[in-house]
């Protein structure tokens, strides 16, 4: 792998998590060779693109017969971070964390969920799964003594940065954000947004524009 | 408003609506006016791409002065598709499904869902709100009753694909896909992804590269 201040951006990225998602598709369906045109199809790129994202990382095609699928998912999962596990906290246990909680994906990856976290008195002290909720006053504790490494939010946007700021504190190195508040943090925590308003505006925008008028 | 034919990058739009996030925030402040510095700093971007973006819409901003907050608001709901109601259909009355249903941002909004399915004989039947979850067998004739202009898909990734098609072949133009299967639809179909294992990947691999190795 190139050194870590190489910079790679976020949309090479993307397409290493969809080339992977393709590769697994096609280990599935018994492939044991996939060619750069096979995956480009599968993740909406080009077969040059998918040749020079991969060559970032290394040698992993063979001339003529494409890449060997079963490596090269092994590779994949290398570069994404995922030979590993990575202990999760959720803070807020309503229905988008709820939903979040059952996502068979978390596991299977290795995102293992060791803490979750809410301000209701009535869900402080249920378990989901093998988890207690705990109330937010002990994030800290809890953080620390669970060493949590990513943390995802599903909270309103009013309390979202003052608890970002709170888990940053703590030592968490990574935010996925799902409330609908930008988050101000120091530039060495990695933050992800997922808006779901954005993305529906992105398509009723899209709709209007191809309206007759 | 430009022709649809000018061409509005999608990083555009998302920052679009990020403006529409922020001047929403400030109204709610008290503000009556917002400097493209201020719009921009909410926002994650520069004064001068603030300016640019809106200005390829209209002459919103008072030299010296900024933006007027209210009708700025109006402007960009109007350019973002905001103004109107949404007849929106949910594909898979799951957790994801539920936690999207009872989402408030949807009706604030005008994305209004009017039809709900799945394919588990248990869930159909139920109501949700005052929504009835109907069979998939009955896509087509509900789409088309219903008038539903857009689909969101939270069912597994084997049976998308052929779902998106049946939605498209019934009129839809949009679709909002949960689901980690990559659609390929006509291109006058509006498509939009929201993968959270990918989220979850972007977290992992950045933190895999910062770490000492």
């Amino acid at each position: 792998m190139p050194s870590p201040d190489r910079k790679i951006s976020e949309s090479t990225v993307r397409r290493l998590s969809a080339y992977l998602r393709s590769l697994e598709a096609l280990e599935a369906s018994g492939a044991e060779m996939a060619s750069s045109g096979e995956l480009a199809r599968r993740a909406g790129t080009t077969a040059p693109q998918v040749r020079k994202d991969l060559s970032t990382f290394g040698s992993f095609g063979k001339r003529g017969l494409g890449y060997p699928v079963v490596p090269l998912i092994g590779s994949l999962e290398a570069i994404l971070g995922l030979t590993r596990e990575w202990r999760v906290a959720l803070l807020g246990a309503g229905r988008v964390g709820a939903a979040l909680h059952t996502y068979p994906f978390f596991r299977e990856r290795g995102f293992r969920i060791v803490a979750i976290f809410d301000n209701d008195p009535e869900k402080v002290g249920l378990r989901w799964d093998d988890t207690t909720i705990r109330h937010i006053d002990e994030l800290e504790s809890v953080l620390a003594g669970e060493a949590v490494e990513i943390a995802i939010l599903t909270v309103p946007a009013a309390p979202a940065p003052a608890l970002a700021d709170r888990v940053v504190r703590a030592g968490v190195g990574a935010i996925l954000n799902f409330a609908p508040a930008r988050l101000e943090l120091p530039p060495h925590v990695v933050v992800n947004e997922v808006n779901l308003a954005m993305e529906l505006e992105l398509l009723s925008f899209a709709l209007t524009r191809s309206e007759p008028r």
